[in-house]
């Protein structure tokens, strides 16, 4: 296929502000013909929420550099769907492309990652699909070295055939592109987010919470997401969507009587 | 340990009107002291979502036989990191059970269901833990059988270890206790939802969409929830969260040069 035929959605979780979106359409478009749907504000944390209790709203906008895009009420994983049947009207995906997020999603973090889910969902029809994220969460931070990887990984895999019900999960450490010594193949490190809700109180009295919290790693084994990040390599990880435990099955087998 | 002296921990998706909520808390009164935390409204469809865009709120009511329980903005997964956090202040909870879902959670619906996210949530600090869906969608559904069957499967739990790391996906078909043949251990049944978003008009002359769409099992092999559920079985499968696709990790290598 002729790359300028390929047809690219792009998505993201940060919403159409997000500095790491642009940087994703601009390496998208090297590639083929973009097109852009966002979530009309944050969604971080939203994994694979779909909208069910409301009705979705799209409608198309015009970015500062008149690029036409769509913004939604919904979750990225309707942005998919959306872009899927309503504005591609079901015609044929060739790639879709989820992020660059503000923020890390290795290790556990890639459960809540709705920038992942939407990468995800895209591999339930077979589509191939790649969520990037960037290790930086402050407000200035630079997509410069990120947009050059996106596009480097972008190339490289429209030139091998893309394993069925697959994506990808990239993080790119921060900092600039001369320091980041390359890419590594990465399972999902083990651990879990260490957590607190911190109580405030409002102005009629009553308590309410914010989540905070940090990853606590608790794997001991080589070749996880964090080690490499950690040694500044790109972590790039194949994930899949069945989450059967088939170490354990025969463990439950007592259930059966 | 006295059964008695169990902590145990009552969420879902549904809301703390569903009547499959108060089913599990009548099941699971009989095995220790019982804490509910429910979302204050349906929260189908949310997966792992977490809140971090506006704080949490919870509260404590009591419903109609007096028990008091407690209420939240938040998401299914929110629900137990607030009980853990908040209500229960970092005590140790020996059981987190999750529903009774109105609706299967079996192939997919796994990946989007919040019934399935609070269960998996408690897994990633080994708390034993069980999610429960009945495979009936009519408003008027008969949570009897499905009672007496969570009843069976937390009793035969307790008198085993429960691996780390594990949460347990419980369906069960629809119809009385004597229909029902018995459990099976099944994996996830491959498939995906063959969706469409149905466009209708507002008031003011703009479009809007509503998710509609069905189950498209893929799947052809034995030993999936599918065939257990069409079979009459109760299927039961342990879920873990480590989506890495270790089968094509050496796929992408050339993406390390």
């Amino acid at each position: 296929m002729n790359l300028k035929e390929m047809r690219i959605l792009v998505t993201n979780d940060d919403g159409y502000e997000a500095k790491g979106l642009w940087a994703l359409v601009k390496a998208a478009r090297k590639f083929g013909e973009v097109t852009v749907i966002t979530p009309d504000g944050a969604r971080s944390g939203m994994s694979h929420a779909i909208t069910m209790h409301h009705p979705l709203r799209i409608k198309q906008y015009l970015n500062e550099e008149q690029f036409p895009y769509y913004r939604t009420n919904g979750t990225p994983v309707d942005c998919v769907k959306l872009g899927q049947k309503v504005v591609l009207k079901n015609k044929k995906i060739d790639l879709v492309l989820s992020g660059i997020n503000h923020g890390s999603n290795s290790s556990v973090s890639l459960i809540y990652s709705g920038t992942m889910a939407a990468a995800i969902e895209a591999s339930f029809e077979n589509i191939p699909a790649i969520g990037f994220s960037l290790l930086d969460y402050s407000s200035e931070a630079d997509f410069e070295a990120s947009t050059v990887i996106c596009e480097q990984i972008i190339e490289k895999i429209l030139q091998h055939p893309f394993p069925l019900k697959t994506a990808l999960n990239v993080n790119i450490p921060k900092g600039k592109l001369e320091d980041i010594k390359g890419c590594k193949i990465t399972r999902q490190t083990c651990g879990y987010w260490h957590e607190d809700l911190i109580e405030h109180i409002d102005t009629f009295g009553n308590p309410y919470y914010w989540l905070t919290g940090h990853l606590e790693n608790t794997d001991t084994e080589f070749g996880g997401c964090e080690e490499a990040l950690k040694a500044n390599y790109v972590s790039i990880q194949p994930v899949q969507h069945d989450l059967t435990a088939y170490q354990y099955m025969g463990k439950f087998k007592f259930l059966e009587k």
